[in-house]
């Protein structure tokens, strides 16, 4: 039986991952694919740790490049991240004919261009399902399910750590830190969380979608993003009230000109097929005018999770090389003479629903001299919640709902608003998306 | 530029969504696929009517042979439904190797063993992603996302009609027959909508989601099956009160050893991922070791998001035409020499918790009668609610929720308690997915 030979750099959780599921599943794979996949090296900085898991002593390789220059190896796996060496070895391993595959995010959002070029120029196979939600097959799904689709929105909670913080404090009342600190307990957070809150890592994932999905390069810095640590307590408190849960939400919207993608805080209604994705699950939603709307939702991260997306990514490899194919499937979804670059939309010029919070003074008067700073920059208002007197300060919360609005006419309002001298704190607002 | 030549059995609902992708969509498609896909021939009995769609007159035929004989055609899409001619077209095409896509979920349930076999044979590729779910990729997950996965449940919503229905009664509050009205009205329901609403339908759909998942073959009539019509307003708002909503679930669940494999409504809990699908949607959960569960959820019916599942399946062959490949994926996802016959388990040998609907007389007692049988079968409660006196005849309900407990004692603790002077109707369970 013809063997497909796998070299991995990095046994981390990921790398563990993989290598315990192709050692443990070998015969579900084999049912499936017709073949053997083998793992004959393992590169990784630490080769003295005992990872419980049972490998030939001469796998495991300290040396890179052993590796990727190792003659019967078809299939690179890297599983090191990061930005630097893993953009080398990923570019050497392309370079001399090998396929590869990833979970890499941040290297794909910042460096997608210079990859996918070689890639498609050295016309290997690239897999990183991994890279994005994790078991969700959500790039298989694009690059080959919607094929047909005119794709105007993709939406999704891609970040666990996130997710959790804001579920805890969703459902059981807890301030954020607290959360937080649970979160870095129960190995859902790392010690440096500033990636997974701060929305950063959910941008590497948009970014990478946004690609795959309308065909564009997408450069990084020109995403906005907004992370979770300013929502508080009574933001939560308020969503519910109003029908609405708040979910860090990385957004990416194209109206056939221009592309809208940004990472913030938003509120969804508690019927939207993504309000119930709580703790670390991950949710991605896909909407077109064929099939509306699709949501796939699943471990975004995780050893095994993850690593059963890396191994599907090295089985359809296999069946690549079994079959004689090569570039059967784009890497980018889009053929490469199509990718273009759309342009990115300034977050000014979007159109939203809003949640809006000011802190106030208890006197009469004060919702009249706002809603009208708000009328005088056409913001409409839906509904409004005033609350009794705070511990906290002065201030008393007011908190509105509006209709449709442009952000620069919130923005502006807002400045307005926290000029006035009945106004205590600065205002705060959350975006609205149903 | 190389064209990929389809010809087309059915111009009915689905026939002309996809007929409409493929002559409105082809610049899409063609960004991806790097192919043209184009239409040669369209048979159906009904070539007169108007179907609002633009096709050069030499493209429809009533003639079937003529299509799948037409020596240009690489790919044959049946989308007639029914079992013959069906079958009988389909298995021409498989023997003079065309390569084959189809919808239809009655006659892979039924004749899939004879048509996955003559698929094996002539090495065509066959695709039927829109024969469950519709636009949900649940096919393709399944044969090459979830490839090393040892999944031990997949279960789903996957009758558009009568999650409707239910849904419908849940939110309105609306009768059976109401709801059933409003969803032909609506052109969700067709005039003689037993197969929807008898779970025939998602008993089709979930014999071949078994065939993929565990890769055994299925004798559909050993599926257990139960409709939705016996569903009252009480048992929904029982749901309500106890924290579950009230879905038609197909379920396939693999202990290693025999397959349970059973359709019928089924109470889950408010929280769950699948809770909050309603309406004409669908969805497909799947669960093993690794990803745990991943869920997708998408319509599963219409002329549109069922075309769109059909054009991705065309695409995909066009890819294998093109990359030269062959038997790329196994049909069945297993390679052929691995399914083997799963025995099914007798529905009398699950366990599951149970909702029980009593109607008693409102005396002293009763509830300790009924306990005392339910405890001399081994059934433990949890949650009891007794409602005050109904209109409906001389009987007063009493609600239970029980422990896990076997399906054989339940129904034989029921036929004892039915036996019971102090029990007035006949007594009615629905079983409990958490």
């Amino acid at each position: 039986m013809r063997k497909i030979k796998v070299g991995i750099i990095g046994f981390g959780t990921i790398g563990s991952g993989v290598v315990t599921i192709l050692t443990s599943h070998g015969d579900t794979i084999e049912q499936r694919l017709g073949a053997k996949v083998e793992i004959v090296k393992i590169a990784d900085i630490d080769t003295t740790t005992d990872r419980g898991i049972k490998i030939h002593s001469n796998i495991l390789t300290s040396d890179v490049p052993e590796v990727i220059e190792h003659p019967e190896i078809d299939v690179i796996v890297e599983l090191m991240g990061g930005y630097e060496p893993a953009r080398s070895f990923i570019l050497e391993s392309i370079a001399s004919g090998k396929h590869v595959v990833t979970a890499n995010k941040a290297l794909l959002a910042k460096h997608g261009d210079e990859i996918f070029s070689a890639v498609e120029n050295h016309q290997v196979s690239f897999g990183f399902e991994a890279a994005v939600g994790g078991a969700i097959p959500i790039i298989r799904s694009i690059r080959e399910s919607f094929v047909a689709n005119e794709i105007n929105s993709i939406e999704g909670i891609v970040n666990g750590t996130a997710n959790y913080i804001l579920s805890k404090m969703s459902d059981e009342q807890c301030d954020f830190d607290v959360a937080l600190k649970e979160a870095q307990n129960k190995g859902f957070a790392e010690a440096d969380p500033s990636f997974d809150i701060d929305g950063i890592d959910s941008a590497h994932k948009i970014s990478i979608l946004t690609r795959l999905t309308y065909g564009t390069p997408v450069n990084f810095d020109d995403i906005t993003i907004q992370g979770i640590s300013g929502i508080t307590l009574d933001d939560i408190g308020c969503a519910r009230e109003f029908g609405y849960r708040i979910k860090l939400l990385a957004i990416s919207k194209f109206n056939g000109k221009s592309v809208d993608i940004r990472v913030h805080p938003a509120m969804i209604p508690q019927s939207h097929p993504m309000a119930n994705v709580n703790g670390v699950l991950n949710a991605v939603r896909i909407c077109d005018n064929l099939m509306e709307e699709n949501v796939l939702i699943g471990h975004g991260a995780g050893s095994l999770p993850t690593g059963s997306a890396v191994v599907a990514d090295i089985v359809e490899i296999a069946r690549d090389i079994l079959s004689g194919s090569k570039s059967r499937v784009p890497s980018q979804s889009f053929q490469k003479n199509k990718v273009k670059m759309i342009p990115i939309m300034n977050i000014q010029e979007i159109d939203a629903e809003y949640f809006l919070r000011f802190s106030v003074l208890d006197i009469p008067g004060v919702l009249s001299r706002i809603s009208g700073v708000l009328g005088s920059h056409s913001i409409g208002i839906y509904s409004v919640i005033q609350k009794g007197r705070s511990d906290r300060g002065s201030g008393v919360p007011l908190m509105m709902m509006t209709h449709r609005a442009n952000e620069k006419d919130i923005q502006m309002a807002l400045q307005e608003i926290d000029d006035l001298e009945v106004v205590c704190e600065k205002s705060n607002f959350i975006r609205v998306e149903s």
